[in-house]
């Protein structure tokens, strides 16, 4: 999964709170993850639907009830993508850095 | 800045690669980062405006050109954002363990 998709999934306010809520709870029912929120059932399925797609949730059966769950695997590639981002941009300015001092020293010669 | 925001603003596919590109270049213009992209002036900046109201990047002078770069604080606490979301996941799951075998235990005793 691609991290600009797990982002999107994860920008939307009622889904950063499904999420926030699986973290602290483990696991929940769809209807349990509803509850906070005054949105009808179709508009939280297509929420959970898409934290799906993206790989942030999954859905397990447990006896009768379908329960979901943060799929850690997800959680870990985003942030590796983010560990990933300090280290480029950290590179990339020790870069920029040693360019803008060799302009400076070919101007302090020309 | 709420890790929702940061994510929204890096979850369009279009901000993602102009954040990827920063991250690589360390910084540059909005001419620059609109080449890549078939899009129009007004829709590029948009994008960088929505960056830089999330704390994504920053733009600043140099001498008479504005040049954008990505502010790392902001990558931080996205990353600690995720970091932390790994260490709720695992505590919840441990509590939940705990729960399960309790319930166990309780079936076999009753």
């Amino acid at each position: 999964m691609s991290p600009a998709t797990i982002f999107n999934a994860l920008g939307d306010p009622t889904r950063f709170a499904i999420v926030e809520r699986l973290l602290a709870d483990g696991e929940a029912s769809a209807g349990e993850l509803a509850a906070p929120f005054a949105l009808s059932k179709p508009a939280i399925s297509r929420h959970l639907r898409l934290l799906e797609d993206a790989g942030v949730i999954t859905r397990h059966a447990d006896r009768q009830y379908r329960r979901f769950r943060v799929c850690p695997q997800t959680i870990e590639a985003a942030a590796q993508w983010f560990n990933d981002a300090l280290h480029f941009w950290s590179a990339s300015f020790d870069r920029l850095d040693a360019h803008i001092r060799q302009r400076g020293t070919d101007g302090s010669n020309g």
